[in-house]
């Protein structure tokens, strides 16, 4: 599981494949906190659509309620020559959501005594 | 497969279940040739989110291209009881597109001699 960068605008990608649900929750933590990015792009095909719209809704609504936000949410369709018949197009839907950082997470001051 | 209209705007919505897409989509055309609304809504939760986007898709890309376009679409999480534990809350994603027709279609006069 990776991110890549987006070259225009230097977004961060998590493209959701078969894992469970909280790998990839636990992904989008980690470049949330850590590179603190304004946005971040959850992309996904055919049967990983549904996932991909689970780890939004679990991060907006469990992980980062009132931080983060959808922007915006794309959906088409991709192309794929069939691995078994190279003269076969196959047909794909694709999603691709945006979150973005309503406000900064403020980390809270460690206790000094 | 029914199609309600919502209160406010009277669009027609499209819920998807478990049925083969090509239900789905005749049922969409149906609607869209017989009642000509202005836009129509794609509703589902859980796994048959996937099978929306494919319902959208194929509309778009295959029966009606450039006819319909995607307006909108929405996430969103549904909180319910659940049946065997009727303490338990579960969660489950959901999602609606809503199509707008960009052009009306024209039946082709038929030929009279």
């Amino acid at each position: 599981m990776s991110a890549e960068q987006t070259q225009e605008e230097n977004v961060p990608v998590i493209y959701i494949g078969k894992k469970p649900l909280i790998r990839y929750v636990m992904a989008a933590m980690a470049i949330i906190l850590n590179e603190a990015p304004k946005k971040l792009k959850i992309s996904a095909r055919g049967r990983a659509i549904s996932r991909a719209v689970d780890v939004a809704e679990v991060l907006r609504t469990r992980y980062l309620p009132g931080i983060i936000d959808v922007e915006d949410i794309k959906i088409g369709t991709d192309e794929i020559r069939n691995p078994q018949d190279p003269n076969r197009i196959d047909r794909v839907s694709t999603i691709e959501i945006t979150l973005i950082k309503k406000r900064d997470i403020v980390p809270t001051e460690a206790k000094s005594s």
